[in-house]
């Protein structure tokens, strides 16, 4: 079991911080024309179902990731817009 | 345990194809230098430790989302490099 929860984090970690860098090149270039509005959108919808599912099959790594990367997408979202 | 899978499909079909309206923009726009390349990666490896944690757990969904992400992440990373 410890191994399996370590798995989940680590891929939680990966996931999760997937839109980081795309926030700081976002933030560097002050541009973000090339970048899809949908996907930051999608990840955050499928962010809110996949944490409901991890409370519903009580897995709390896949709880703790989507519910981080949901704030992380709607950040996205934001600049995104800001720089588009 | 209908509807707790029902919530895990719908989770995995935003997720998982949350970089395709990515690759379609890069695509039409032929252009990619807004875009990350860490963000794919980080999706990359992200999705593979995914499956690997969702056999651990026995989650259908889990397993079949992130395989296919993966596909989509590395089309995503390929795209990317083509067009920067």
């Amino acid at each position: 079991m410890y191994m399996t929860d370590f798995i989940g984090y680590a891929a939680a970690c990966f996931t999760t911080f997937a839109l980081v860098p795309q926030i700081m090149r976002i933030w560097r270039l002050k541009e973000a024309r090339d970048v899809s509005m949908f996907m930051p959108v999608m990840i955050g919808i499928g962010s809110t179902l996949w944490t409901i599912y991890g409370f519903l099959i009580a897995s709390i790594p896949v709880v703790a990731a989507n519910s981080v990367s949901l704030v992380v997408a709607l950040l996205t979202i934001s600049f995104t817009m800001k720089y588009r």
